[in-house]
Order: C-alpha cells, then structure tokens, then sequence
C-alpha cells in the first residue's frame, strides 16, 4: 500500500474468495496494486463499501471512480447486475451501480454474461474477453479460460457467441481433498508421462472416467504408485475428459489461453497433444485490460 | 443389546465408519444385533479389541469364536489380511487371526480380493459375494453392489472372475456437499423424470459429464431449477456415466444389484431403462450369509 498514490481510477477484480485493486492513471497504467482476502463469499451485502476502503481508502481522495468485475456482482454480491445473454458484446454498454456512503466515492460493477440454452453463466470471465478483443479487435476463435470453472468461450465478430463451463478445476480440488483418493494424491509435485497417459486414456475413452479414478486408489494401495504420479495422472484424466466433451469447441479453430502460470500452461500442452496450437495470455493484465476498456466507455 | 442372549459364534461386518455385529446360532440364526460407530477410520491397532467387546462384550461367555469382514483386514486395520488375487473363490480357503488379549476370544478375519490389472481391490463385498453364491450356488453373471464405492463383478464357476470399482457414491458425495453444487441441490427429495434425463443424457453422451455438472448449477441461477430435481438429475448423471463405461460387464449378462433400499431401488431401475432386467437383493442378509459360509469353512 502507497499512500501517495492518486490514481485517476480504481480497477477492481472481486472475486468469491479473493479481492484483488489496482491504481491506474487515465491512460490505463497500473500504479499500485493491493489484495484482500475479503472475497464476495465471505461479505454482507453491506460489508463491501468498508472491505473496499480497507484495502484501497489511501488511494481515494476526494471524487473516486471504481470500476468493478467479478462475484461482486452477483445476486449475493454488493450490487446485482444481471446477466447480459449470449450473443452479445463482451463489454456491455452500461454498468450497475453499487450503493455507496462514501461522498464522491462511484462504483461501477460490470454485469456477466449467460446462455439460456444450454444454460451457463460467467461473472468476471467477460472482463478478460474484452480485455482481450481490446489488445486484439476483430479476433476469432476460442477463448479456453482455466480456473475452478474453467470456460471455453466462442468469439466471433468481437461478440460472445456462446461459452460451456466445466468444474474441471474444482473436480480436481475436491477429489484430492475429500474423497478415499486424499490418501493416494500428493498435495504437490508432478510427472509428466503420468499427465500424458492420463490425458490420452481419458482423450481415447471419455466414458470411463468414473472407473479410472478408482484405479489411483488401487495402484498406490497395490502397486505403490507415487502421490505426485497419482497427482499428475489425475490432472490428466479431468482435464482430457473436459477436451473431449469440448472438442466441438477447439477443433480446427485458432485458440488463445487465458491464465497464470502453471494451470493455463497445462492446458496449453495438453491442447498442442491433440495438435491443436494455442497461444497463452497472462491473465493478470489481460483483466486491467479490460476494466481499462470499461472506464473508457463509461467515459465516453 | 441383550446380556441373556448365548450365540455359538458371532459375525461381525467392520467398515471404514460402522461396525455391525450378530449373535448367531450354529446353524446360521441371528439371535441378536449390535451396531457400533466405532469404524476402522477411527481406531489405531490396539483399539479394535475395545471396541469389539464395547459392542458385543455381553454375548462372549468362554470361548467365542468371530468372523470379521471388511476393512478390518486392511493395512490400517487390526490385522492386516492380504488379498487373495483374481480369479479366485470369492471366499477363501483361510482367514487371518487378529491378535487379541482376552482369553478364549479367537477372531478370524477375511481377507478382501484384488485384481493386478486393472488395478482394483475390495473388502468386504468378498463377503457378500459368497453369502449370495451360498445361496445360489453355480450362479453366472454380474453382481452390481452399490455403494460409496459400486463394484461391478464378474462370477462365473463359482469364481470371481473380475470386478470394476466406481466412486460414483462418493462422486455424488462430495460434489453435493463440496463444490458450488451444494448452493443448488437439496440434501433430500427426488424427482423421477429428472433422474431419467440425466440418466439418458450420460448414457448418450458420457464423456459431456464434466460439462453437465456446471448447468445444473446455472439452471438453479437462471431458471430456479428445484435443488430436488437437481438432486436426482446429478443422481442420474453419474449413474448414467457408470452405466456407460460398466457397459462391457452388464450387456446381456445375468444381473443382480445387492444392496438395502434406495440405492440398490436406484440402480435397478436404471439397468431396467436400459432394457437389462435386474434382480434385487437385500445386502445385510447376504452378508450374513457368506459371514456363516466363512464360519462353516472355518469349522470344517
């Protein structure tokens, strides 16, 4: 935290765990960044104006823009902004705003966007879309943005055509954590044959997924697998089981990876293992990117 | 529990979280029941022989000979009793005894079953295996036992010949009370039709399933879909999905689903929907059974 920093505008990214602000000047660069663990899941409705001036009240001096992304804008969040539906832009033309006591203080939250048939939702994710489209107009392709719902995303004409959400990410979490499988699952470490052939068995045979998980259990009860190649084989088999239900998705189309490190470079292997190329984009300024493309617009 | 009741041996069903114990008869009449919470999940090495004589200790009168199935005999159990390897009897021709500190208290423990590859393992349903072959011997075909962990099991001459373990109990466990699903699915209630489209939905299209479990969230968010009808629909995705890749063990096969009440009611009426007519068979009462096959082994 800086306390002489006067930003022109404030960027908010509020997720359901996390809250994550950054200072930026009217051009759009970042200058200075704070983090809460005060995330929508964990707040009232009116918690939100206090956890924002916690993490952020030293940048604010007197009028303050505050354009926001994320859960926050959901029913249980500061302010519902409901979904904009598919087809649509990825930035809609108008934002909701959050109900504040702070005098000057304006916060602008960014609606998501759903699918009404098959039905699917996305808070947050729509920021990054248009942070991308803004750093690359006119794109077309598929979007592929890993997480705890990881989002496969058709854009086409700088518009959402439509998008499928798979719980890849939290699959993975719950069974290393909660299930017989806690036993057998290193909490880290890694094999990359293990991923491969988990990713290939499960890419060949999509079906058996419920019985191959099983199989991590009883190779490290009879055959001492280790934890980091149950770890690693797991991965493999969720996220090929995830590729093949997507494939109408990727195939034959240009691909761009949204996300950090390690989760979206995986996706990034596994892909280029079906011989589908995808480019990898940081996730980070991707999300400045498009809550910079936000203030613009409510700027005119 | 009654302190009148004189058994001539005991049977005794140890599991990861309960443990039940019968008071028998020679001949194989239940003369009383107990019931513990004192499962192997609970207890180190030197706690089994407590915790047995807490629930039973008014039944042993002199010397008292026990049959113990189930996760007793694991690694982390009173005694460990290896498994036997497929295809073999699903009751073997020894038992492991467990040490124990009271006099005249032998108690024998039998031992699960493997198969090398795919790996797999069970203990306990070894057991449920044998009551039902006792009581309908040369029978040929699968035998479905649903549970946190369903095994699918090929018997043939009297012999396991292979089986296939999956998590879908378990699966539906942690995804109902783990993930964000649980903001969408009732912890009881049921709706028939529901069941049945997810049923057909797997079946059709397993290798969407990862996918699927996302929209039944969205369909809460979007359309207010009733946490019931979610319950039963997430239900008949995952026992679509076993169906599908446990495809290979029920087609055209004899089938009987061994199991208490709902659950076993569940698959049965899956398997019927796929025009595989199954038989239902109560499951304490073929525990039972293969216990006094164990003791009539062991007795000679």
């Amino acid at each position: 935290m800086n306390d002489t920093v006067t930003p022109d505008w404030i960027a908010v990214d509020w997720g359901t765990t996390h809250m994550r602000a950054w200072a930026m000047s009217a051009s759009g660069t970042v200058l200075a960044a704070a983090t809460s663990d005060q995330g929508m899941g964990k707040l009232q409705r009116d918690g939100f104006e206090p956890a924002l001036l916690d993490a952020v009240g030293p940048w604010i001096n007197g009028p303050t823009t505050i354009i926001a992304c994320g859960m926050v804008g959901s029913r249980q969040g500061w302010v519902e902004a409901p979904y904009a539906a598919t087809p649509c832009p990825a930035m809609p033309e108008t934002f909701v705003q959050a109900p504040t006591t702070t005098p000057g203080l304006s916060v602008h939250v960014i609606p998501g966007i759903k699918q009404v048939h098959p039905a699917d939702v996305m808070r947050g994710e729509e920021t990054q879309i248009a942070g991308f489209l803004a750093r690359n107009p006119n794109w077309d392709g598929i979007l592929c943005l890993p997480g705890t719902h990881t989002k496969w995303v058709h854009v086409s004409a700088n518009e959402v055509v439509s998008f499928q959400t798979f719980m890849t990410g939290e699959l993975f979490a719950t069974l290393a954590e909660h299930t017989v499988l806690r036993h057998s699952i290193a909490a880290d470490g890694w094999d990359d044959a293990a991923f491969s052939d988990g990713l290939s068995d499960a890419m060949g045979r999509p079906e058996k997924l419920a019985a191959r998980l099983f199989s991590l259990r009883a190779e490290s009860l009879l055959n001492a697998q280790p934890g980091a190649t149950a770890r690693a084989r797991l991965s493999g088999l969720l996220i090929g089981a995830e590729l093949a239900a997507a494939k109408p998705y990727w195939l034959g189309q240009q691909i761009a990876v949204i996300g950090a490190g390690g989760l979206a470079k995986t996706y990034v292997t596994a892909l280029a293992a079906q011989h589908a190329p995808a480019t990898q984009v940081q996730g980070e300024a991707i999300t400045i990117a498009g809550l910079t493309a936000a203030y613009r617009r409510l700027k005119g």
